[in-house]
């Protein structure tokens, strides 16, 4: 997932504006308890037992990760598109989205003084890169945004160092998001972040930052946690510091890449839809088996579950497996702008983009009624103990459509160590867990199947606010 | 520390054969309660404050980490014996030892088939390497030494990869000691060996490695659990691996380390005393701050919480910082070796290698009557939660003395993400936390003060088991 600062409140009209009869939606609800489990049992025990960890493993072993803009990925939406072809889904294509198209190229620091230390490190999503000659300057090193400010007149000429401490992603994600155009501000050369995680064992993480218009870009990349306080200490020790950087980073032009669509059609409202989702391209580090490999397979098999058992709601189930996630929420944002003609018609927009360990249940936001609805759908879930209903059901990928105030859900799962992996070489298929994601696949499909099926769409009203998560 | 695979029973003699009164060690250990909470005080709020912390990180950042045989550890032993006679100790010196001159130079390894992949390694301690045209080889992957032999057919020209489970650190070692000999003997041209270790971020785990007489001398490396479990699952699939391996690892002629030697001299039995230690090599990664960093500066923090206070116990405490342990214990063998003759004089020998976390308390190895003099001195720690006494007071460097009949502690710590990063890159002083050293500290000193303080030596007797831990 990539990052997403904003934090907005919208009062948006919607035309579906429904009350509901609690108990009819509790009896109704209630009367897909078989075919919950048989969705639970296929995935767990039947046929389909580990085959979205089979072919997920099969998949990012035979690509690696899978960068936007690179022909990799081009070549990983192809063998998606025949896999879910194989795999009987319907009205499987490609929908172009022009995404940037960053390139890492080689990098390198070193720290020269006080001693010659080589510092692990991964250039940041849209860094330009150093020139070839490299940039050789002496370090600060700051705790805070508020520090940087302090010593605003030692930043001229120099490398910024943040040695932030850890408060949780979604804060200290601020200094890798806008590290670099806050230190070249005050004319730093350079920035190097400490990596955004509560463990490390010298691994540095990559992640998507933003320059400010009218500052100069300067290049950044994150270091690891352990560099970064032993530079701190240094520093405080008053020892001078100085680093060489090497960055052969680019920002060539546009590519057009794909949105990777597949559908089981609805048999009685087709033209409603519920969107089930994750994002197919991943940082160029590891396998991109976490993020979002786990949430893209378990969205096929979402689908997949259902076309095995022969079962087909009344609505239309669409799968839709994002390109340029990373970028900031590009291909669904270009996906979001040629389809918006269908908000009304979407019933609930899905997207499992923050782990597939193993599932508590559901993130879901909506008004009181649908969330009294999704109450309910969850509670045949019981029997996996993934009977969690949760609020929070924002994700990048699915926030145009919750702005435009359809209800969202994401996958709730014990990922309290997602952040060890994230956008690391780490994230690879040791991370994923086969019953894990036989739980996941079953959390998804009943749900995503449940709501297809039910007599009436989610209800929706014109007041929902919608809090873009910091992913 | 290094691992060690031995397990010995043994029966020793000794002079030293005593039976006590526990009611009156009771009320002896209890008057040292104000002692014991004057050196706790010192350690978490007085003056000695953080003092461990602040001290290690000082000279892991300015050495980093400290190969035998190397020039940078030498440099590392002057500067200790300079703080250690700053720090006001007695008898403050080196002693020669004779150690191993490993090598690592540079190092590599690339999958080529099914993908090009780069493989993250790093070579094992006695490695040979590779000659300068490197090694390209298909690789067979196993998941046990009973697979190897069951498949000894398939080895002959291949590198052997080993994928075998994690099953704690002692079974799982035997993987990095002996899978090339194991690999070897059956034609293989290198090996490969999974890290050993609970939990990966792409990192690499170094270690030593034993070759069997007799049987070819192949390079040998740790690659990480990801790339392990990938290669794994792509043999799985009846695919053909490739990969190519350059090393330029060299074992070089012996060379003349010391250990490290200061005390406080006793008051009425200077000849009789308390050993207290760690090693102050490390591997050629990280800062080696948590093996045996940690270790290493609480042993002198011992003397060092003692000697701040003006304290003389009856016995001599001796801190001992040893030379290339992670090469088998060569320091603390050749130590013993020109020290036997202390054997009988020898009132308890501490070593803490297995981490420096939040103490738990002593493991303590002796007989009967001593346990049950240790049982009462680690009531001194209650205050401070450190009071369990637990069995396994082996390390590999006090195991010499330990084997002729002395008893032997350990610190007990909450040292259960130790193998995160033992032997990686990640050994830095981010492992450390200075509130948990200050409490090291204190748990180290108060046993080490009055075990050498008490009226009569620890009992021991003539049969003492010794199992020579797995490190």
């Amino acid at each position: 997932m990539a990052n997403n600062l904003l934090i907005v409140v919208l009062l948006v009209q919607s035309s579906l504006v429904a009350g509901i009869d609690i108990n009819r939606v509790r009896k109704q609800v209630a009367s897909y308890k078989d075919v919950a489990n048989r969705i639970i049992d296929l995935s767990l025990n039947g046929a389909a037992q580990n085959q979205s960890y089979n072919r997920l493993a099969t998949f990012t072993d035979k690509f690696g990760y899978r960068l936007a803009g690179s022909q990799n990925l081009e070549d990983a939406i192809d063998y998606m598109l025949e896999a879910l072809k194989m795999d009987q889904l319907e009205n499987v294509h490609g929908e172009n989205a022009v995404v940037p198209h960053w390139v890492r190229g080689d990098e390198s620091a070193v720290m020269l003084k006080p001693r010659v230390h080589k510092l692990p490190m991964l250039g940041l999503g849209y860094s330009v890169g150093t020139g070839p000659q490299g940039i050789k300057a002496e370090v600060i090193v700051v705790k805070s945004f508020d520090e940087l400010e302090k010593r605003a007149t030692e930043v001229p000429g120099k490398i910024v160092v943040y040695n932030q401490d850890y408060h949780g992603y979604g804060i200290s994600v601020r200094y890798r998001a806008s590290g670099a155009a806050k230190a070249a501000k005050h004319g730093a050369v350079a920035s190097l972040i400490r990596s955004v995680t509560p463990l490390s064992v010298d691994s540095p993480h990559t992640g998507m930052q933003d320059y400010q218009s009218g500052i100069k870009k300067i290049p950044t990349a994150c270091i690891t946690v352990e560099d970064a306080e032993m530079m701190w200490r240094m520093a405080q020790r008053g020892e001078q510091i100085e680093v060489f950087l090497n960055m052969s980073a680019q920002n060539l032009p546009n590519k057009i890449s794909r949105n990777t669509v597949a559908e089981i059609k609805g048999s009685l409202y087709p033209e409603q839809t519920v969107l089930v989702s994750g994002h197919l391209d991943s940082w160029d580090v590891g396998q991109g088996a976490m993020d979002d490999g786990g949430g893209a397979f378990i969205s096929w098999q979402a689908l997949s579950l259902v076309r095995q058992l022969g079962l087909r709601p009344k609505r239309t189930l669409r799968l839709v497996l994002w390109t340029a996630e990373e970028f900031g929420g590009v291909g669904s944002q270009s996906y979001f702008n040629e389809h918006k003609a269908e908000v009304d018609t979407m019933s609930l927009v899905m997207e499992s983009d923050i782990g597939t360990f193993t599932p508590t249940g559901i993130q879901f936001t909506g008004n009181t009624n649908a969330t009294k609805v999704m109450s309910e759908v969850v509670q045949l879930l019981k029997q996996i103990n993934a009977s969690n209903l949760d609020t929070g059901g924002e994700g990048t990928d699915i926030s145009p459509w919750m702005k435009a105030g359809v209800p969202g859900a994401s996958l709730a799962n014990m990922n309290q160590q997602y952040f060890y992996w994230h956008h690391t070489n780490g994230d690879t298929m040791t991370v994923q867990d086969p019953v894990a994601m036989n739980l996941c696949s079953a959390v998804w499909a009943v749900t995503a199947y449940v709501v297809a099926d039910l007599d009436e769409v989610l209800p929706r009203d014109n007041h929902i606010h919608v809090r873009v998560a910091l992913h």
